[in-house]
């Protein structure tokens, strides 16, 4: 396996161009979010706006409109049951990510199906939390356009793949995700990540990362790199290798860390890595 | 009577091992908040989830769930009246906490009694605010499965216990204690523990303190340290000092200490006094 | 006139002593917060709530009970359409606030002539904002039994007064407030207080406090400081110092001083002013 | 094209007199915030009140009330449903801002009509976002009362002016701007603002700006300027300024600057950058 490390940092973000604008930086919209979980949709909004995507749409349940923008005045809203409004949004994205806090009610496996009938080649999509479990429980298939970034934990993984935890070697897991056309950020003590035919494996990471919303904030960030970013796969090791590196850093001082400190710290830490 | 000091931090507080995730640190449900007091269930969740609990879930009334989210996108939500939506998370729960911002009604009474019956060997059922009242007021008696926790003040205790302020002697406590087979966290100046046929006195503690929402704080606490550690009564113990010694802390500087800064102060204070 | 210094501080804020819990410190209601002005309220209750009150509720209208407890889940909540639930909170305060963005039409005359009347000896009431205009309007008194604070700027204390703003003078104010049997705080780039028959003028005060919000925090202060210290009047004049001196602290750096920094600051400020 | 620099400040940005009130600093009314883009006011407003309007309304779709108040309980709120008592309070405005996230739905255009029905002499009407997409799809003519004050970017302005991207040349700009009697302020890399006849160009400004919701914050921006600062059309500049010159320190150490941290470092950028 290969190494994801501190290089992948400089490789991918890069100094920002002088005469640039917020489109330049991608529009992301995520769907997830129900009544019960809209925290996992807001920690995934919030890392996508602090990543530094340009344009941030938040799809989901109305209740969760007024937290959203009490953490994120930056990000648009649309209540998912009005899906026909979001529709536009997500056809016009560069990234779309769904399944934080999406549910796996009847509700969700339409939003999720209506989201992969809509996205299309060029941009890429990020399939994360319960969307990867409707997925394994139902008879959906990936959608062949965008590209498909899954972002499961082992268990979740184990319901994708059908890979056992114990089985799921880099050979086996490589295997899967080249059959499902895929990148795989399979998460764990140290992540995994299946992309052009090679596994990576993570070189950060804390014990103190070991709760609630920590994946939420990873697959936000995954939108946002790949927003901003030409190269897509470089960009989401850059994203998994940075979500560690900053848990690293606020680990050195903290039992925990809480996912939203993840996010609030990333605008100093790309500028502390970006490329010279 | 024993003192509680700080050599009960590193004793409970243990260094999280690397290749762990956050199924290791254990699920808390609470239960409480309704419409009057939404406040006292979010100070309780900050205080589990700071405290590092893997996975928090917070059950109150509808009215409450953007509030909770605004302090702490890390909790998942369940409008309580919803109730048999809550019921399988209580039954997975390590920890269930009932009762801050509870209230004393109708509704609030059923929420008891329908949690006391899910409760079971294995669990920890901490048992705070209104929930001592309705305890204190109704035939209910406590559940024999979960390891009991009573959080009560001084005048909740003289309700539960029937032992009137002036005659709270560490005897008369204790036996009344012993009797319930609960652990018994009596709250004051200067918190007593009945456990395991001992009483504890704490040594850490400001008037400082003496604001609305304190108690809900260390409930929480109590929910989140005993989630975690496996020694559960010592990690009662461990959370009754953090409570205070964060407090003595802050009051360094401070007249009055708000309870949600005790709960932000946690996961600096947790990475100070862990084991070595 | 006399002058209010920073002498007021440390006579009135005493050490805390040792042993003592939440109900030493007193209780605070404040009722105010229409579906427009619902911010005013929620300033207000931060104020009494950061500058130590024992226990705080706040009185409001029910679209204001996420955003309090957004800044303030220390706060109990009662919906001001649900006055039977307030009035046996307001009859046990030690002190009531009314009038922070209470509004002036028919609700709110209502809520001012409930309040008014179950005002009692023993306990001090703050009339702020509209309730002044309320009153000045209206054939209502002043409740008979508390202690009345009113806490007008200059154009309120006209329509309550009758003196026109240019005729202000100490003599006019003291001879209005004595007939009311009230004590004055009117507030201006220096606030004047008339209490037991003479004048103070504050000595503190900055133009980067002209912005709305700034009254109802000081009513907020006012109300935490009378709760807690044992001479009301004297607590008056401490209130109206340190809003002002904590203002001026914050203006050294700020061109503006928004209002919720202000309470912010009270606990490190109260702790620095404290009697030795 | 004459240079926007940091000259600017000192010259506008005055030294605030001993003697003032809340009234001395204006009143800002803004209009603005669907359910999607509630987000846009809410940054707008938070610009407002941090630059130091004395009094400051946000008339908004009524989902926008919490969280409005959970950024600023500094600000009041009307329902835009209820526009009939945003009237009074519009007509009493010193400065009107309009448009940051109202829509270019039906009832967005009723809102703009409305309000520039109500704008008058001795006023400013700031101009922003979808009311500048509204203006230029609909037959609507700007006010001839107010100070009119566009703050397009490049897009919005081909919209209004017709002028192509890629034609609008200082010269181009200028001769719309002057035949519609209006200040235009185009937001770009450069940002360039047409007024008393002459072209400024900005030299701030960072492509850490690029991020959604950086435009509100300058309308607000705008807002607050105009309505304490007495030379209207400088204001407009030191608030073009001064929005990018907060960006430029904050991406010292940002790779992406948020616009929330703008407003909330106005208050000590103001206070280093007034007149001596």
């Amino acid at each position: 396996m290969k190494k994801i490390t501190d290089k992948i940092l400089t490789k991918v973000i890069r100094q920002r161009p002088a005469d640039s604008f917020k489109g330049t930086y991608g529009k992301v919209a995520l769907v997830g979010g129900s009544q019960n979980f809209g925290g996992a949709i807001i920690m995934a909004s919030l890392a996508a706006v602090y990543s530094g995507a340009g344009l941030v749409t938040t799809v989901s349940d109305s209740t969760n409109q007024t937290s959203l923008h009490d953490w994120l005045p930056e990000a648009m809203f649309v209540d998912n049951n009005q899906f026909e409004m979001a529709e536009p949004i997500l056809s016009a994205a560069t990234v779309i990510v769904i399944g934080p806090g999406l549910g796996t009610d009847e509700k969700a496996r339409t939003l999720l199906e209506r989201t992969f009938a809509l996205a299309k080649p060029g941009q890429v999509l990020v399939i994360d939390g319960s969307a990867l479990t409707l997925l394994a429980n139902s008879k959906l298939t990936l959608p062949s356009g965008p590209l498909n970034v899954l972002t499961p934990h082992q268990m979740e993984w184990q319901r994708v793949s059908g890979i056992k935890i114990a089985d799921q070697t880099p050979e086996a897991n490589l295997a899967v995700a080249n059959q499902l056309n895929a990148i795989a950020v399979i998460k764990s003590h140290r992540t995994q990540v299946c992309l052009n035919n090679q596994v990576y494996e993570n070189t950060g990471g804390t014990p103190a990362q070991a709760t609630g919303g920590m994946g939420d904030t990873l697959a936000g960030m995954i939108g946002g790199f790949t927003a901003q970013f030409a190269d897509k796969p470089a960009a989401v090791l850059a994203a998994v290798y940075a979500h560690s590196a900053i848990a690293d850093q606020l680990a050195k001082k903290q039992y925990v860390v809480l996912p939203h400190q993840i996010s609030e710290s990333l605008p100093e830490f790309m500028h502390a890595h970006q490329a010279n």
